[in-house]
């Protein structure tokens, strides 16, 4: 299926297992801690089109519950496998260590944060059962968990002469042909329509048609934030990343006066609209998301988005002529440190603009790492990602461990918040001891940004860290110190230099400085959190 | 109840609860990460008997499943609370950040790993619900889970006029009457009684009329390693920790060999028992632990631990004449260094042994630091701890952040493995911050040790770290590396010197050098490992 890489550590009961595939053409990847392994195995499938953890029970299996939950959330097709107590010694011994509660706890668990299950306790049903979690977890793009008992390891089953696929829900022709009749009757009256390209596009691999269509139709293309770069920003039809209030304002003007909004596969979270309601106008809006083609106010719950594409296509389709706002170029071309500055966040995201190329992978953690690079100019198609609606912090670093094994010959370039960054930097050593080369740049400002602007105490603090000495610490990689715009470049610079290394860039800011997205963003969202003691 | 700090890290979801935390009494410890509030505050409720974490909706709570799991597998009574989406925005917007798949969907996780839970949404049962989840968790010695709705933060709400306790299962006399009858008839036939301290007698706070009992009868006491410290070990009557064939062999003869075994409250869990089958007698065993009264092949289902105890006092008791095996001294009064000899691990807890103090509090990670302490001589009670039957590794350090603010005045010793501290030594960036010093000595084997003695591979190895560096990182703090006898002797001379900081020992050992103990232990628990292949 294309895996060559799987992410773990190890346990005694899941230890046979970790023989096995260290003698298979898999390559296991010991993660520091299973968190990174969880983490790491989310971006490899995002890249990849599929990823394996392989942890232990309940220590290693329920360390994973949250990234399962982010793959959930996120549609990241993860195989979570799982050692656990042999059959026969659950009966001989009702305490063996890792065990929570009953010997199904974790089971249970993983039965709320995975789309199915699957024991494989019984050599009859071992092969059949591995197949159907497997092609339930392409079917749906969530989560899946395998739960290996560890007396079943090397136990020889019956293979079986048909791949057990689960059952895939079919369009229904009848309600197909109205939603296309309407779909297109609405296109063909719009005179300033806008396309958003979602999620579901991309991981169902439908890019192609959808930017088929796109393009027949000339449509401006709009992309959440979740979705940046699913629409190369070089592309003249691109109109810019969509944020609600938190938009550019050209932007966010052009999306909120668009006559037809056509949403494939967005999610409409509240980060991605930017906090506070929904500025889009429902009834001006076709949107397809998670199974259900929303038309104006009524819905279609049976079509499929691949036949909803092909059918627009063979329609009879207008095409539009458009003005489409400047793109920012975020002084792509022209950037100069000014000299003696110190650096701030727009400038950061300034200069950074001028450092990507077609190899680069950007990785944002959320906070202003993600927030300030709303309008960084990405190059290719799904050079960016970010985990925008779920916004577990600390997910950039592992992440680019399973994002650059994915996608070898391009290296990551890891924009990371200094609270986050504590969290599972140290996984940096799992990017050391694989050969692995991020460039991780850390936006050092002493805790959590954004809440300082929701609610702030010294709680939003975190201890300042010298990463200037983690280096050191592995035994490998680089570090650079930023304090001006000057030692910036001189860091970009350096960073060329060391193709092959782990690279630290660490980042001084001012801790009141924040990117105008994240003030924006941070307005919206403060109402929420402190819609509190006024009750 | 006696907490003076939480454990945390915030998150939008939460921030108005940190807030008013900041404003109250409570000092709030913040993590690097989630999982280190997780431990810390699992460590605080094992020193101070109750414990509290608080973080935020999906992506907080999530990571500390684990910690959850390992609070109900070893009784420590810690309150989880989550922040969680408002009431009002659960329905206008079902995308909200942070949301796994159902906004229940964390509760339903946490109902597998806590004995209770409570939602906050109804301000006429709120201040019910937190009283019936604080009691319950202190009546069954377990975690529980609490959810606020961030739009009930600072609602007003009716104070209940009395407390709403969870019903108390009672003891039933008749069956007390005869449980006490065949206990007493059972102590008055033995020649040769053996008692062990279990958990249950610590968390009930049963320690003295236990004690009484023992004393009494001169009965010779163990313990298991989970329980390790329960008695001093410079009590006469304490006999050593008994860990069936990973035991020093005259305390599994003297226990083995005995013809009565009283269990108060111990978990026979497999690690407790060496690793492979129990080699105690049930015939010959009376055994009480998680409600349950067993006495030889019966059991009595309905007598509270505290009534059992204190009619067994009321009976005419019979009185033993022993003679117990010398116990171990470590050399503890011996120990000179070797000039130029590398540092082994047996050496290491021979050292250790003299270092210890009345104001030691020692912190054991699973795997040779912990088999390593087995006969470290601990001077008083419930100086000594570690998660030995849940075995998460990377326990040690963030629970010892949790039991130096529990027990301030004593100072914490960590044992830890490398490939432990590269999941969670971090934390001893919070240690820093909260100005505490525990000395945290790294067993550096460049490895999983336990698990290349089952099945080895390049899985069971890490990356090596300079942890002499990480002061640097943290700005504070002071490391000692430890490669002969001399620099051991050394190191522990300057700790003394550092009495307010955070002291790292870096003990670099054969990767191929254990302690006899762990040898003892791998080979009982390889078979299970490998019980593979061969079915």
């Amino acid at each position: 299926m294309g895996v060559t890489h799987a992410f773990g550590v190890p346990g005694d009961f899941v230890l046979s297992l970790f023989a096995l595939i260290e003698a298979s053409p898999l390559t296991m990847v010991n993660t520091c801690d299973e968190q990174g392994a969880g983490f790491a195995a989310d971006a490899y499938a995002r890249v990849n089109g599929l990823g394996v953890v392989v942890v232990t029970y309940g220590v290693g299996g329920l360390k994973v519950a949250n990234a399962a939950g982010q793959a959930y959330a996120e549609m990241s097709p993860v195989v979570f496998v799982s050692g656990a107590p042999g059959k026969q010694e659950r009966h001989d011994q009702p305490l063996l260590h890792h065990k929570v509660r009953f010997y199904e706890t974790q089971l249970r668990v993983f039965d709320q944060l995975t789309v199915t299950s699957a024991v494989l306790d019984d050599r009859e049903t071992a092969c059949r059962e591995i197949d159907r979690a497997l092609h339930t977890a392409l079917l749906h793009k969530r989560p899946v968990y395998i739960e290996l008992p560890r007396d079943m390891v090397g136990v020889s089953v019956p293979r079986p002469t048909t791949i057990d696929r689960p059952v895939v829900p079919t369009t229904d022709p009848d309600a197909l042909r109205a939603a296309v009749d309407e779909t297109v009757g609405r296109l063909r009256a719009a005179t300033r329509p806008v396309a958003f390209l979602g999620l579901e596009v991309g991981r169902f691999e439908l890019l192609r048609p959808a930017m088929d269509l796109i393009e027949r139709m000339n449509l401006p293309t709009a992309v959440t934030l979740l979705d940046k770069s699913a629409i190369s920003e070089q592309h003249p039809l691109f109109l810019g990343v969509y944020a609600g209030a938190m938009s550019r304002p050209e932007v966010a003007d052009y999306v909120e006066a668009s006559d037809l909004v056509l949403l494939l596969g967005s999610l409409l979270t509240d980060v991605n609209l930017g906090g506070g309601p929904s500025r889009l106008d429902r009834a001006r809006s076709i949107h397809f998301a998670e199974g259900r083609l929303t038309i104006g106010l009524h819905a279609y719950d049976d079509i499929r988005l691949a036949d909803y594409l092909g059918a627009i296509a063979a329609a009879d389709l207008p095409r539009f002529d458009i003005t489409l706002p400047a793109n920012v170029d975020n002084g792509a071309t022209t950037w100069r440190p000014v000299p003696d500055a110190p650096i701030t966040v727009a400038r950061l995201f300034e200069r950074l603009a001028t450092f990507l190329t077609d190899d680069t992978i950007v990785i944002a953690d959320p906070g202003d790492a993600l927030l300030g690079a709303l309008d960084l100019p990405v190059h290719r198609t799904y050079e960016f990602f970010a985990n925008a609606y779920y916004a577990s912090l600390g997910f950039a670093v592992p992440a680019s461990i399973g994002a650059q094994l994915a996608a070898p010959g391009r290296r990551p370039l890891v924009l990371v918040g200094d609270g986050s960054f504590q969290m599972t930097g140290m996984e940096l050593s799992t990017s050391v001891r694989f050969g692995l080369s991020p460039i991780v740049v850390i936006l050092e400002n002493g805790g959590y940004a954004v809440e300082r602007l929701m609610v702030d105490g010294t709680f939003n603090d975190v201890l300042a860290w010298d990463h200037t000495t983690i280096p050191e610490l592995f035994g490998s990689g680089v570090a650079f110190d930023v304090r001006t715009e000057d030692d910036l470049d001189l860091a970009l610079a350096g960073v060329l230099e060391r193709a092959d290394d782990v690279v630290l860039i660490r980042v001084q800011l001012d801790p009141t400085d924040v990117s105008p997205a994240m003030r924006r963003f941070a307005t919206g969202f403060a109402a929420a959190a402190v819609a509190t003691a006024k009750n």
